[in-house]
């Protein structure tokens, strides 16, 4: 029930906007009371915050396996950490689109909450990239700070428009990404 | 006048967002009146799409003057479509971040016409990619399409974290990401 009342509520959020949304409204559209939602929620905006929370928790911890896997180099770390991303568009599109566009209706708290761990995801990133540049495999040059905002919002942007049912599958979005992320697109030849 | 209501309209639909903010919202907090807002325009959501439209057409406009330059390169035309954008953070940051946001609460025919108008944007962005590769400049191989995507995601993200007054000045972000774009990451020494 918990996660039925998530999945109907991302929908609303989506439709209607999370203000126009009521719980009376996310009740009705799956036949229950308003009872149950307060067993599982104690307000709309805890079940906001809910919603991004896990996604943005689970994201970390599956960084944290690839940082720390030591047989992997700095680009082959780089290449998991954007399919990670990418991957998560299938399941969890919909849900960080009305989270980004919904975020400013959270209680200041819990903004920097989820602030904060974006902020970790976004540093633990930049490391990967210093590690590279220490190692010799990336440029000695990197401004990594930008170098990673830029790359993470190339690959984060992706969630409005790349559709994972069509021709291009996840794996070919990140080579391609990656291709001009290591090798920039100037002729060599 | 005109300009002061699309300003603070700007300020409130960012605060409480545009379901929340009522015309009279926008009059009080300007000392104006209903009238005032009803000469100017027909409703609140006349407001918000002209909000955008001038932004974006204006874009598109100086885009054409960059791609109808016979005297640039294909890189050259990359870095200053980059830098039209970037530039615009400063002046227009606030109401593209809105808009983007709010785009949901506009009728579907005015949707669907600043789709058509970021649509001809990306394309023509692509045009000039596709150019390079004929000329020789960028490589064969490009997956213009989707590079565009990309680039274009990394350059309008910038519109959530960077600050034009901050020690990076803009021409310098645009270097940053014209150096990937171009060279890449790798070590080539």
């Amino acid at each position: 029930m918990r996660r039925t009342i998530i999945n109907e509520s991302i929908d609303l959020f989506d439709k209607k906007g999370y203000s126009k949304t009521s719980i009376q409204d996310i009740v009705n559209s799956i036949g229950a009371t308003k009872g149950t939602f307060y067993y599982y929620f104690n307000s709309k905006q805890e079940l906001l915050r809910d919603i991004h929370l896990s996604y943005i928790q689970e994201l970390l911890q599956e960084q944290e396996v690839i940082l720390h896997d030591s047989n992997l180099t700095s680009k082959d770390k780089i290449r998991k950490l954007i399919l990670l991303i990418i991957g998560k568009i299938r399941t969890h599109g919909k849900s960080a689109r009305v989270f980004t566009r919904e975020i400013r209706h959270l209680e200041e708290e819990h903004i920097q909450y989820v602030n904060s761990i974006k902020r970790e995801f976004r540093l633990n990133f930049q490391k990967v990239l210093e590690d590279g540049v220490e190692k010799g495999e990336f440029r000695k040059d990197l401004r990594s700070d930008i170098v990673t905002f830029g790359i993470l919002g190339m690959v984060n942007r992706s969630y409005n428009w790349y559709n994972p049912d069509g021709e291009v599958s996840e794996e070919e979005l990140v080579d391609i990404y990656m291709d001009i992320i290591i090798n920039g697109l100037i002729n060599n030849k």
